[in-house]
């Protein structure tokens, strides 16, 4: 028999999960809003050639390819993977973006302001907190060169981090103009590999870096150079001007920050946790002004954000940060119970008439011994159970007991929802 | 160089887009969540042998596989489709629930009600309203035999249509052990065959159907005494059980329904709107009480429903009933300008400042000529702006202009958010 378990590296979300999840990405959409964000969505799968050479050759290697179908899959002639395959599934949300943009300029305002809140896919080996399918919060701002747009997009992410209840989040920023004079200056010829390397820096340390420099082909004294660079003081007119404007958050210029990805041009932000057991990114950043002009005609300046929910959602469980009224959520504020066959209509009416007063109410589906119907309330948390027999019935009254307090009431219908909302 | 379309039959969703998705999206959580229905997510992609066998042959031909990686992936020695594929784009949301209630049975309680609202992919050759990716918004309750389930069921879906405005719908009944007797007595053995065919009935006509069936192999005597008895009074206990029960409800027997999906064990069901140029199924589902044994070691009960989001999107668009605070939604409540380079963390704090009030605050994102961003508050059709020149400054007061009559107060912070929201 087949395995019951999920694909590696994917998840099932059980109710409780659902709810904590769609908790946060509400507090994500709520501040990205304030901002004058708008919601954007993208198929989850693209055109092969759209995500190929987009990333780097790591990133290349990790895209999950579609198989070609019908008559378009000549298993016989193929000899790559192009020949197989046609498509791939999204590995993050930029890419898809500046595709957009480049697809519907003239739809598009001015500046265009969206977030987006989807799930990409990588086909990474799975890890504790790496998964092959997870979500991303985007948020990027279309059409502007100014460092008003770093300083909104900074504030944006530290708002969210406060109203989600974190407060040892701090914004790193740096330059991919800086980082480039400083490989250049230390006589690398391949930036990204340098940039790759140095990214690693707070997992692998000055050593590992050098290590892997010098793997990739580039000498010792090269990487000593650079990294000394980067640990010196060194200014950025951008950077200045960028922590000027975000005076009152907590914003401060790292010199070792890379980042991973191939497409930026600017400024690179990442936010990190500070304090415990949970230290590190959960989110990550930077202008990439030559991306969109890939896809279209034109070059078209651009800057964004991703949070990374997963993380976020870890760190708040592990954490205790959940509202209680999430932690603790239930699927409904009452369950009617059914007496016998003869009195369904009469549960199935009842139920509706609480659902009409605004109440979530879930029906036991089917007649049964009322200790089983209380076991089952039980067992789901709703704090209220209904019961309408023949003695209720005949007096056109209904029993309501609260399962916490183990008081019971006979009552009208209408009175029920002052008692559970009260309660 | 690559085109910037989306894939074949994908599609990007601008701003305007999402928000009726998510609108729609909005009532069905409300009204699921209102029945004790439960959210559910599940992977996108699954293992390939998790999907295979479960939708029938048309249905296996239009999943999409994915290609396995590295390794695995063994070009040479290749001959099927198998042996390039491992994993799946999720076809339906009804296999994955299946998969994983055989999953989690100890921790899931004995009745689970969940709703899933999640896209689907199928490699169906695109057409008007037909999308490779979309949407499907799933209610299923598993655990219970009683016929109160189907009932639940179409309440809650009657209840979804009529708030979402919709007035000629009505849910049609049928009963796959009544089907499956017609069949028989017809003398044709293959009932997958007869009742794929059936279910085309509303498209090809009966002449259509007997064709088809013909092509099948089934002699034409069968074909006509089947199709005599789909138009024959037939009777069911359970149809008329779920009829008596949903006595308040527009829901008839229909014995033509047929529901192409082979899984399908006891009532079928389908939402029809009846009336003007968009007549037709949006929505269907029914008890399916094998298909989870097909994962686990038990038989365990299962009945759901399946509402088309794509379907109820175009209708609700073609018949303009979106609310106008969906319809004619902005981006912002209110634009800040910025006035010069000088002024540029004067316009950050006052955005933020607005932000604290609670208003959805779009900044300009550089100094730029007031005309040029009083064009682009017009483009994106913010109601209000907000002007901080060096004359409002030195009052300490700003100048609030409602776009709409035109009408310009100069006012401090404080009182801007009564502005904007009494306008």
């Amino acid at each position: 028999m087949a395995s019951t378990n999920p694909a590696r590296g994917m998840r099932d979300f059980l109710p409780a999960d659902v709810r904590k999840r769609n908790y946060v990405i509400g507090i994500i959409k709520q501040v990205y809003e304030s901002y004058g964000f708008e919601p954007l969505e993208t198929p989850s799968v693209e055109n092969l050639e759209t995500l190929m050479g987009k990333y780097g050759d790591e990133g290349n290697q990790l895209v999950f390819k579609i198989l070609k179908r019908g008559e378009k899959l000549d298993l016989a002639n193929a000899t790559t993977e192009s020949d197989l395959s046609d498509l791939a599934l999204r590995y993050d949300l930029t890419v898809p973006l500046a595709r957009v943009v480049a697809n519907n300029k003239n739809d598009l305002p001015k500046f265009f302001k969206r977030y987006q809140i989807q799930p990409v896919w990588r086909a990474d080996r799975p890890a504790r907190g790496r998964f092959r399918e997870f979500y991303q919060c985007d948020v990027d701002c279309i059409g502007s060169e100014s460092l008003v747009v770093e300083a909104e997009i900074i504030s944006a992410a530290s708002h969210i981090l406060s109203k989600l209840g974190f407060k040892d989040f701090e914004v790193r920023i740096n330059h991919r103009g800086l980082l480039g004079k400083m490989v250049a200056d230390a006589g690398i010829e391949n930036e990204t590999d340098a940039l790759v390397a140095l990214d690693k820096l707070d997992k692998i340390g000055a050593e590992g870096v050098t290590k892997e420099l010098v793997e990739r082909g580039i000498s010792e004294a090269s990487a000593d150079n650079f990294l000394a660079a980067v640990n010196g003081n060194t200014s950025n007119d951008d950077l200045d001007a960028v922590l000027a404007m975000c005076s009152e958050l907590r914003v401060k210029i790292d010199p070792s920050l890379a980042r991973g990805l191939s497409y930026y041009t600017g400024t690179i932000m990442e936010i990190v946790l500070t304090d415990g057991d949970f230290k590190g990114s959960i989110g990550g950043g930077g202008r990439y002004d030559g991306l969109i002009g890939m896809f279209g005609k034109e070059q078209i300046p651009a800057c964004g954000f991703s949070l990374g929910l997963e993380r976020i959602l870890v760190v708040m469980e592990e954490r205790g940060m959940f509202p209680p009224e999430i932690a603790e959520s239930t699927p409904a504020d009452v369950m009617v119970t059914i007496w016998s066959e003869e009195t369904i209509a009469d549960s199935l009416k009842l139920a509706n008439e609480l659902r009409s007063q605004g109440l979530r109410v879930t029906l036991y589906p089917e007649p049964d011994k009322l200790g089983k119907q209380f076991k089952y309330a039980d067992q789901i948390k709703v704090p209220f159970v209904c019961i309408l027999g023949e003695s209720e019935l005949a007096e056109n009254k209904v029993t309501v007991k609260n399962l916490k307090t183990g008081e019971q009431t006979l009552c009208p219908t209408s009175e029920i929802s002052a008692i559970i909302l009260g309660g």
